[in-house]
């Protein structure tokens, strides 16, 4: 590792670069087309009753990400901050699907976030599926919209990317569950669609395994892909000094 | 750490699933509907005089990325079957871009894989931009497609989807550079249209630097995404199989 | 215009190819991967107490729409053939876009499909945006897929193309109002994702008013866009032929 | 028919809403986000030699397509505005597709645009699938942004979409060939994506035969779907007017 580092190092300034050191931070400037987008803020993730609470609880409780993501509904709420929230539904019909990659697979297998279809909402309220309690006091409000269910883990099958262009948004501040998957799925797609996108990486947790940390995992590709990436203190800093202007 | 696996494994075993051990395996088995694509066989990745080789020229090295690529063209070109390449052109116009992610400002600044535009070839030949020159045998049989550029990491923005379904594709053996951003943003940009996808994991690479470690992160995801993930020999063995019968 | 004819006459000899009369006709066969789409199958456009209805009233009367939109429900039913709605709500939250197209603007002014959110269905049974109601004792039947709602007029923005891959559809039987908006709009987005589309002409209709016969309109771009044009006999045939062998 | 329209003017009335008389018109305002895109200002459909312009023509001349889209060039050089142009290229490897809606079927049949692939370019210059001369001159200017190939009529497959949203443009002046096929095709998915578009009616054109008459029935639909259609004229003075502030 030593010997890898120095042929690096030697190769890389070289070039004149050193990517470590010098990684470029485009950085996420808060204006009033920003917006924050929420990916699965669902009991199934965030309750400890919720069906993958055993995978991603012990992420979720060192992130603090519950209250992280509760700050950024808070800020939403306080200065009028279009909020974006793409769930994650799986329908009875889904179940059809001939093939599955493997954690869609998994989904699937233990029931995560089951709904009926698209319309019908019985056993819907409390269930894995719904917002968790503590956040619905402020989905209800107007500032937030919940877009139609992503079915993989991108936004590429749901209506987030047009309700984002319909409010004239091209920046957006983006957190939610899991790091690595629909997260990141919602961060790709929208820097594929020229979003400006910061990550808010405490407001975020994922599945740790023994030799896969979906966390560790998300933060390497948040560096090299998004715009920028933040704490959740940092980001409202942000925000409270744009909106006391 | 130990507290934790022992914290994970009684919540799972509590829902009848050990994860690590049962993550779902899909597979992938090769049909006549299975195609062979390739993201980024570029001088500037591949190349020693590439661009970007001292980032990526480790992994490169390490993992037999450009032997195991051209098995996957060999493959191809033996027992004709479709092969497409997803590449990745910088036009002059894109540097009007008026924002940019990390390490796609990172690309403009190099001037990686710098093209004049989409139809203008001067100074192509033998640059940064051009495919490894021991693939050019390969790449002119009439097996293969050459889409057009992606732009930023995925096929969203150019042609790959519709050239797989326009040759009746639905299955995706996946390749190339690197592993954690063009080869997976195809992956999973793939796997949101439909298709199955098993990545050839020693047929890819990726930049490694100290704390960034951009292959085990894409091992990671590939394992959770794909449809299976096999070695350039497994899938070679169940290619000549599939075609012997 | 008889000199024009004379003149597009010669000029197309001369390319020996006379377009009105070889326009070609690709065709579309039916067989396990053809699936059957209907949009907007909904009471505001098919009942007589939908807030559309006296502008589409007289095509779907004429065409004798309701009744052979019914025959297709009918075709999926007694086949098993995979049938897939996709159809229109309009959100609440959908009164905050910023600008609107033509139509939609009119749709969004008549409260037509209006609908609470993705989740609540509160006052949905028997409203504009339910489905009619002769038809839903199909649409209960495990062959049928509602997918989201689409928000323009075409499934960029729901799980249409995802739900019709991932049952390993690639030829589609597609129907449904308005035949120039928002079926046109799914013919035109599944042939540019690559599929083989026949519309049934009879089994859709449109607003038909002075200078502006959008039933007409829709009848030219099927012929150069689609697959096929089919009658719903013509289908029905094809079908009933093909799952009697 | 009297009695159609006596019946609808009473329906219509009843909802207080007399389409015909009230279509919305929700208007494009220019501004600095708006640009400029042309859709096949190439040989084949503008040039007396190109392979369509027997079908062509004969509206071409009529519209007075020629100068009105040299005009919209002469506007993006004069006051600097973004001009995008979504050329329409038939690789080699097209010629692979297992099936093909009509027009592209003919398109095929009769190589319009017909270009190698998208990188080799002998035999593009002064091609059926080139740029018209008389647009040259404007087209090398830095304003011009031209972008991958769409495939079928949309750019759903290219990167029109990207390359807007990566200069800030969220309002599209349309205008180009065919009128009903690729010029409303971007007219459709642009609305899809949000985008306002403006579609200046005399700076396109469209086959016209006796029972398909390609222009008006994408005049129709534009009325019905764009933001608003002007004339070359309308948004010449709109665009001065802008500019002169």
């Amino acid at each position: 590792m030593k010997k890898l580092n120095l042929f690096l190092t030697t190769v890389l300034l070289s070039v004149s670069y050193t990517i470590n050191a010098q990684l470029p931070d485009p950085g996420l400037v808060i204006d009033e087309h920003t917006a924050i987008v929420i990916t699965d803020p669902q009991n199934d993730f965030l309750s400890k009753d919720g069906v993958a609470w055993g995978l991603v609880g012990p992420s979720v409780e060192k992130n603090n990400t519950i209250d992280n993501i509760e700050t950024l509904f808070k800020l939403g709420e306080q200065f009028n901050i279009p909020v974006f929230i793409s769930p994650h539904f799986v329908f009875k019909h889904d179940q059809k699907w001939d093939s599955k990659g493997s954690m869609i697979q998994f989904a699937h297998n233990v029931n995560l976030f089951s709904k009926e279809d698209p319309i019908d909402n019985r056993n819907y309220d409390g269930s894995g599926a719904d917002f968790l309690n503590q956040y619905k006091k402020y989905i209800k409000k107007s500032n937030v919209t919940v877009t139609s269910p992503h079915k993989v883990f991108g936004p590429e099958s749901n209506d987030l990317i047009l309700q984002l262009r319909k409010q004239k948004i091209n920046k957006v501040v983006l957190a939610g569950m899991l790091s690595n998957l629909c997260t990141e799925a919602h961060l790709r797609e929208l820097m594929e669609q020229g979003f400006e996108v910061g990550v808010v990486k405490d407001a975020t947790a994922a599945a740790i395994l023994p030799n896969m940390d979906g966390y560790e995992t998300a933060l390497v590709n948040y560096a090299l892909i998004a715009s920028h990436v933040f704490t959740t203190e940092e980001v409202k800093s942000d925000i409270v000094n744009f909106y006391s202007k």
